[in-house]
């Protein structure tokens, strides 16, 4: 079951609409463009691998949408898809990277309105697969750090949930329970959006693999009682100086590194971006009311008035990192981008 | 507006049903001793020495119901509801230590069936006023250390609502506002019961105090950015080694020292337990559901069949508080718990 697909009888990007997790298991399909912008900025598709897929499929999408009959007319429209899914989300890089990857392969390749369409849909299917196999390196390079017994505390859902398969961070575990490994997961809830409890332990469960549910403000004190082996967490974009991740991975990497255990960031090299620097990312802050109303039911948690700042992402630096994990292998410090992505 | 209060004309305790708030302002009547326990375990009352006042009144009450006739048989009354009262939350000192003070009260001077009624009443009444008086000690020791501009972070209620009235942690930034200076509060979320986004917020609004509310995950990054100035949390337990507190609490103060912030914790002598150690005291552990299920719609949060802990305190231990805020001054480390309670 992959999380993102192209649904070829169709002509629509299918995916698992995450945000009816746990209470419900359904794939939607987006036929537009406004459809997938939609799916992003609603968080029914999240995280950084997925992100990168869903964007490619997009830009895909829109060449096959397109009514132009001329190559220069379908990459024009491929373009205005692409801007349009980009600034649905600033954080991730994958997103972008996921764009632009198809409209360079269609800008390359597209020597004929046919072609265009079609290398387009082609270069999104193998990043979807490459996907799938990169995660699946991941895994098996980060295994070798968890032991048997482990108790590992993850944040928010790096799991296939997160990518289209196996997943990054949750790919590490299910590759060392591959490997015969006993492992518990402690899944942080994952404020406001609870991916974490919702979707990390929904993944888990159905691969039965034990995981028990905290309250994000639960992890400080489990490490200093001893409970907590390791942290291990993915990622939404790496620079030279810091791994953008969910808000409060970087409050993790504090706490572990006050009890003195070890920190690892799981992620592609598609994460990594080692052209900007920390003051020219964008860190998103999402809608109020995603704090402000808890539930279906839309209770009131935050006084209508008393304002509030959800910000969607922090960055870690660097040296709270115990290690980087990517298809690659593990990279510990001092970890330096390049040779992440050599 | 008093957050507990004795009802002369009905004979019952009133409170503000805190599981209301921001929605609805609601008094409540607690007429028999089970109301009184039900109210305390389903938090509609919550807070240390909110708590403390409760036990007293619920104690009284018990004197004021009692059918016996002679003084021995309403001190029997009186003793099983205390006991009742005790075991609904076993972490905050202070419910144990309100019931006791009535009970003593009685013992002491009830000479006859109406005097140990009168009396019980009367020391509650007593503690209710004494617990008013002693948080404006707290909050004008306190308002010292806060300096004008300071952005100040809280985590759960440590407000009027938490105890009669003015508030220990919210009494110390209350009487700094009161003293002009500008002060502008950080409220943590509090999860699972969101007491800081739903009760901090509400009554700082109430009060034109500025206050912001964040994930309680956020506290971390917002430190490391250099948003936050202070940290000051309240207290449900102060013993010779730690301060227990909301879960949460350790979190902050681990990531305070870290980021150099002081961190402060501002509650009554009546919350020091000279007697205990670590190992003695129960760090309770709230029902699965508060976690399991997300608004009044009972949305799924946590998957059926995945176990959930949830720890409603965690203890900080001394090295990590940089002042103890009591009525009778500021402690500073080495804090000594004979210091606090001469």
């Amino acid at each position: 079951m992959r999380t993102i697909e192209w649904d070829d009888s169709d002509s629509a990007v299918k995916m698992i609409d995450q945000t009816l997790l746990p209470g419900e298991l359904k794939f939607i399909k987006c036929r537009n463009i406004a459809e997938v912008c939609e799916a992003i900025q609603s968080l029914r598709i999240r995280g950084a691998p997925a992100l990168g897929v869903c964007g490619a499929f997009g830009v895909a999408l829109s060449a096959q949408l397109s009514r132009s009959n001329t190559v220069e007319g379908i990459i024009k429209d491929m373009n205005a898809a692409g801007d349009a899914i980009k600034k649905t989300r600033p954080t991730a890089i994958n997103l972008a990277r996921g764009v632009d990857r198809v409209l360079q392969a269609a800008e390359e390749g597209g020597l004929d309105t046919w072609l265009v369409k079609n290398i387009s849909l082609e270069e999104a299917k193998n990043m979807a697969d490459e996907d799938a196999a990169i995660n699946r390196k991941i895994g098996k390079n980060g295994a070798k750090l968890i032991r048997d017994g482990d108790v590992v505390l993850t944040h928010c859902n790096a799991g296939s949930l997160a990518c289209v398969d196996w997943g990054t961070a949750l790919g590490v575990i299910r590759s060392a329970v591959a490997d015969g490994k006993k492992i518990t997961v402690l899944a942080c809830e994952t404020r406001p959006l609870n991916q974490g409890s919702r979707i990390t332990a929904w993944e888990l469960q159905q691969d039965k693999i034990p995981v028990q549910v905290i309250t994000d403000s639960s992890a400080g004190f489990l490490m200093k009682e001893g409970v907590i082996n390791k942290v291990i967490v993915g990622a939404d974009r790496i620079t030279q100086e810091s791994v953008y991740n969910k808000i409060g991975t970087y409050t993790h990497s504090v706490l572990a590194k006050e009890h003195n255990i070890p920190f690892y960031v799981a992620a592609p090299t598609s994460t990594v971006d080692a052209e900007s620097w920390d003051g020219q990312v964008q860190i998103e802050k999402r809608p109020d009311d995603e704090l402000r109303y808890i539930g279906a039911g839309k209770e009131l948690n935050v006084p209508i008035g008393v304002p509030i700042l959800n910000l969607a992402f922090d960055r870690t630096p660097m040296e709270n990192i115990s290690a980087i994990i990517t298809e690659n292998g593990v990279f510990y410090p001092p970890i330096l981008i390049g040779e992440l992505i050599l």
